[in-house]
């Protein structure tokens, strides 16, 4: 089968999928929610079209298998995730789950079997969207759910262990969707850039290195209020001021270390009158790179300029860290095949971080992982314009597809 | 009488005016209320006690007259607003009356009347509060009230009309309220800095040059928001680096020309999110100088800053001048004396402009105008917090006193 014609029933089945929503006119879907159940089922049938058996997890995730040539074999795991953002576009999650079924399609196709069996995962969260908590799906799958969360409630006041049990699942058996680190060969996930990265550069995939740590910093400049009409600017201790220059200053530093994201994304400014100079700003700092020592100094080097900038305006710069996360790297051994599957595509290689997180981060607790990036326009995601090419996809099929056989050829020890 | 025991006597008032609220617990005096009635019915009793006539006019100013020492006299305007904010200071306003009233109650002591009358006019709004106009009660005066705003309504819902009919005035008779330009002198007020340049140079009172002209802008940077972990720093158009580089920009523009104040008190982030690029700020920007060559020249500068900042960072600017006025200068010849008679006191002149509006501003239109400003305590106004020592006031006091003798000694045709 073409991989052309491959595409297009990726891109038709993601059309499908975006019409599964909790809401009329537009996408959201939660965890455990109706809109899930119809996707898991929808995709069920396809998967058992294509001579997979499908499942249900404990906690909901979708698991399709597609067996080995040979019986004890080890296991790949392909997916994404199935929850959305509300007010969704239609490949943030699904897009790689359906790439991954439409390789074990034609994998079926030409009734071939490889050396180690194919799980399909469509993991039931990873937006958080429901109980504001990411990866549900993934961590059940890792060994890492933490079952405090099961006593979250929803905005209708459902607990999650109802929603998991009105779902199908068993909240009690969660610790039973862990998988066996032995059985597996590592985890691969195809995902929408999310950035505008492969489209600046015309490349319709890029290997992702690692998924970027993250600091979140929230901080203040506290200077003095006044009338804009009677203190005169050698008087001032303007809190906008302040934060002005340390915005420039994070622009600035964000620039000068190759890869380093930082942004101040909120900004807000008291008592906010046109007549008086701001007296407070409290700002968010996000600072995220694939090295966590890089980010780390970031944040250190930044909390000096910050420190500096609020002691010459003789304002007083409050500074909290308020949540940390590390860094996951993709396994050197399955980036290396992956890439090679690129290269061989005809496009030349780009290795990229992710900026944004993914499932991988929770299955790299258990196994290796790696990440296969396609570009999307505008770099634009959890939004309604959210788009991709079918031409784009037809290259992931292939490149998945030839770092399925690269595997199979290696398969039995060397990796 | 000691000029100290005076100043005693004129905190006390403004303690007692300072209890005539509309609300328990906190000053709040708009137009027309029955807070205002009780202040205009004590400090008639007042006026009364020391010489003086007193009525209200037909917006609700109230005015008390100290006859001269001969008929057919020219007639010296004295005196500030009674009404105040929300959660008002005590000073702003009724400390200009009181002095006022305190300069005519050492003369009446004395048994003196000057060559010319004194009126003290209590202006019935200043602030704006009940019906966001300002300057309802000196433009009645000045003869420049606009009968268009007689349909306003508060936020009750009473027309202008009504309230004016309820508090004794008279919506049709306003223009009576004006005073014939012939027979003034001019008018001199005394007032709070709200602001800290009298503290800061350690003076009690300092002689006002002009009210500042005033410019309003509103302006946006609208650049592209997006995920703050996946666009790179050199991809992005981060609206909040644009405006933050602008304020920076206002805030050197303002502290190289002698006497500008350029302040940003609005500055609004959109969408706000600590993990998004801000796509849109919205700012204001209020220019003021005492010379409005000045300050447009200065709108002009900030403009082509603004400019050349969005365009060289690939962001849009929206500019919109809001609004504007011009400035009021102080008549030298009244200012002459003032100054001298500051000079006199034993303390340095100094002359400031001032960055607020006062009801002198609408007493230009009819007459020359001058006006003291004397030192608050941390240049704090609008607020509770509002305080002048009976230190300065007593300078005060005899500063005014001094220029009304000086004027005596002059009046009769040579100012």
């Amino acid at each position: 089968m073409d991989a052309k014609i491959s595409a297009q029933s990726v891109m038709e089945r993601c059309d499908i999928l975006g019409r599964c929503s909790e809401e009329p006119g537009l996408l959201v879907r939660r965890f455990a929610s109706p809109a899930m159940r119809q996707v898991n089922e929808t995709i069920a049938s396809w998967m058992r079209a294509v001579g997979m058996s499908a499942h249900q997890d404990q906690l909901g995730n979708l698991i399709g298998r597609y067996e080995a040539d040979h019986a004890q074999a080890k296991t790949l795991l392909l997916g994404s995730h199935l929850d959305t953002v509300r007010d969704a576009g239609k490949y943030d999650g699904p897009l790689g789950v359906m790439i991954a079924l439409s390789v074990v399609e034609r994998l079926h196709q030409r009734g071939e079997h490889l050396s180690f069996a194919l799980d399909v995962l469509g993991f039931a969260d990873e937006e958080g969207l429901r109980y504001h908590s990411a990866y549900l799906g993934s961590k059940a799958v890792a060994g890492t759910f933490d079952p405090a969360v099961l006593h979250l409630l929803d905005s209708d006041g459902m607990r999650m262990t109802e929603a998991i049990r009105a779902f199908g699942g068993d909240p009690e058996g969660i610790a039973g969707a862990k998988r066996s680190a032995e059985d597996l060969l590592g985890y691969c996930e195809v995902h929408i850039e999310q950035g505008p990265v492969l489209e600046s550069l015309n490349l319709p995939v890029g290997l992702v290195s690692a998924i970027a740590g993250q600091s979140r910093v929230y901080l203040s400049f506290t200077g003095e209020a006044g009338h804009a009409g009677t203190v005169p600017m050698a008087l001032r201790r303007d809190a906008l001021c302040a934060a002005a220059e340390f915005a420039l200053a994070v622009e600035a530093y964000g620039g000068s270390v190759p890869a380093l994201v930082a942004t101040i994304g909120q900004f807000t400014v008291q008592p906010g009158a046109s007549n008086v100079i701001p007296g407070l700003v409290t700002l968010s700092l996000d600072v995220r790179h694939q090295e966590d020592a890089t980010r780390v100094q970031a944040c250190y080097d930044l909390e000096a300029q910050a420190t500096r900038i609020a002691e010459a305006r003789g304002v007083a710069l409050n500074w909290t860290l308020l949540q940390e996360s590390r860094s996951v790297h993709c396994a050197p051994q399955l980036a290396e095949h992956l890439g090679q599957s690129i290269a061989s595509s005809g496009f030349p290689l780009h290795i990229l971080p992710s900026g944004a997180g993914h499932d991988a981060v929770a299955l790299a607790d258990l196994t290796n992982v790696a990440m296969l990036f396609v570009r999307c326009r505008g770099g634009v995601s959890h939004n309604p314009a959210e788009a991709v090419t079918s031409e784009d996809v037809t290259v992931a099929i292939e490149v998945l597809e030839r770092f399925l056989y690269a595997l199979a050829r290696v398969e039995g020890g060397r990796l």
